[in-house]
């Protein structure tokens, strides 16, 4: 197989991770008889130092021949007093947009080897294997009117039915691939939004009788996220709930540093990126965890170009340098081993390379 | 002194949990010499059964003419499909609009002997001790239009500068009288009303030096929560947001039996209510946590009638009932004895009434 992928390495820690995860990949290739052609390009921070936009159109022309995007990560302090549209993270919100990547899948597995760090007792943490799907190009992100008023301002959230219709599609289909369990999450008691939200869901379900269904009120599913985490498959829900509850989610196993995402459409064009931040604090200093960015790659490799016996091998590599106790610096523990980001990858090389 | 209060039992279990914080109620009215009129009305489910409205207009008098409410929990499956007009809740929402409570003040706070319930660890959880304070009649939740469209849906959020105002002076004044801390929660990266907002806190701060201020995004926080939930101290955002975080703040502790609530306004008058629902499946068995009904009435003893010491004699028993081991069901552990509700509520008003 031969692909075409942009790489935005970002800002902060983006570019080590981003390197990592594509040293990664390439063995990956190697290993599996595929070419990726990789193309570089800017966005975010990096891309307002060069270009004065955060999403310069060099880069929507690289990203539109390509097949997918992995990114690392946007912002720091350097750009924080910026106005709105000169901001790192506007660049994200717009590649988002422009690309139609309206399903944001953020899954959260506990890596035995990790628990430790998670705040929740091991045995709340130590069943989860939930994927959160939220819904990332509509609602109050970009309805309109948004605005200040005479004497405030006000914000819309908007959703078509087509637009609830393709998301909860996209969040059945999942369920029907995982272990066959969905939950939407809305606020129907209050918004009109929710109500359009769960009848779309209910008039899906019929199509999807392998699937199991249950609506959950947002404030509801934020308590038991963190007291019953092991209750879910996967969750549906719309960008702003989201962004909360994703994030939220993302604490259970204690390892933010690991967690990967992917936005992705209805074709196969999809933008892989860690869950975790920019880390300017760290930047530069080659410790910072790739985990996350070598297990958005795994994503990229299974959603984007349906190779799941790579994806799957990325992922078992990562979990056996974990088992073998090999850590990068924020997750270093008594009885572990602390590399820096490179000797950490070089670990996870070495697991797909010697196992063939 | 004497106070007028109307008592709003509502659905489930809120007569049983009511009942225990009247008796509670009264014996500290008989120890410090206050004499405490009740009025009872319905509410919710009880009144959509009686009144055909979830918020009759008798039940509005009598609270017109009280100093404080103190209300149960209302909802249940019995009302479950009924239309959004009448469902149990539109009472609860309609009565913090009709009575203009737009703080609603919620405590979380560790009692040690119940940290073993918490799904956090120990270390994590033991020194919580954090305010949420939410807006609580503006935003999504009452902001025009909220409607079907032609091909969807939308909702409004609206805040107006002078509701900000109100709402953020509340949470600095609470700051100042707790540990000086104040956590601003909002979504400035995206929402034209979290920029109005964090404005308004800026402002303002400057009335306050003796406050530190934070501002922080909803989705940080709602990690921040759980990973460092000690960090805080008054948190304070807007209503949609609040009702996600004081949610998930609520399980924080392992204890959501035991938390109160508070929804006041400008003058003294407010509702208080327990945190936890109306718990239809446990209803009429005498077996509900009356704890966060009782400190319910500390709180509105606190904030509607500046009574200090008694709110205080009244956390003081409920904490050294817990420290001797006595919980309800719900808290039910090795080592301690599970009592009923009203044999629980005994042990609160005999730690009272012996200790002068
Ligand atoms: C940076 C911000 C605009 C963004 C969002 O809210 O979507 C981020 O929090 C995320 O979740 O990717
Ligand atoms: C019942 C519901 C409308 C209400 C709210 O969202 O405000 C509840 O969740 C609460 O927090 O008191």
């Amino acid at each position: 197989m031969e692909k075409k992928i942009t790489v935005l390495p970002g800002d902060g820690i983006g570019p080590e991770v981003v390197a990592s995860a594509v040293r990664v990949l390439q063995v990956i290739g190697k290993r599996f008889n595929h070419t990726f052609h990789l193309g570089y390009a800017t966005i975010g921070g990096a891309a307002i130092d060069q270009h004065n936009n955060p999403l310069p159109d060099e880069t929507i022309e690289m990203c539109e021949g390509s097949d997918a995007i992995l990114l690392g990560a946007v912002g720091g302090p350097k750009w924080d007093n910026n106005p709105p549209e000169l901001r790192p993270e506007k660049g994200l919100l717009r590649i988002r947009k422009y690309f139609d990547l309206f399903a944001n899948l953020r899954p959260v597995k506990a890596f035995p080897s990790l628990l430790d760090a998670s705040p929740l007792k091991r045995e709340v943490a130590e069943n989860v294997d939930l994927m959160i799907v939220r819904e990332l190009t509509g609602g109050a992100y970009f309805g309109e009117p948004r605005m200040r008023t005479e004497n405030g301002a006000i914000d819309t959230t908007v959703y078509s039915t087509a637009e609830v219709e393709r998301i909860v599609e996209n969040a059945f289909e999942l369920a029907r691939l995982r272990g066959g369990k969905l939950c939407s999450v809305d606020k129907a008691n209050v918004l009109e939004t929710s109500r359009l939200w769960r009848e779309v869901v209910e008039a899906k379900k019929k199509e999807y009788p392998d699937v199991q269904v249950e609506h959950n009120l947002v404030d509801s599913v934020a308590m038991k996220l963190i007291t019953n985490p092991g209750h879910y498959d996967v969750v549906v829900t719309e960008n702003m709930f989201g962004d909360i509850l994703s994030d939220e989610a993302s604490v259970i196993t204690g390892s933010l540093g690991v967690l990967p995402s992917a936005s992705i459409r209805g074709d196969n064009f999809g933008l892989y990126e860690p869950v975790h931040g920019s880390a300017p604090e760290i930047a530069g200093q080659g410790v910072a965890n790739p985990a996350a960015t070598i297990l958005s790659v795994a994503m990229m490799l299974q959603y984007s170009f349906g190779l799941i016996e790579e994806a799957a091998e990325i992922e078992r590599a990562v979990s056996a340098v974990f088992d073998d106790g090999y850590f990068t610096a924020d997750l270093a523990r008594d009885g572990g081993r602390t590399l820096s980001t490179n000797e950490w990858t070089d670990k996870v090389i070495n697991e797909i390379d010697t196992s063939f």
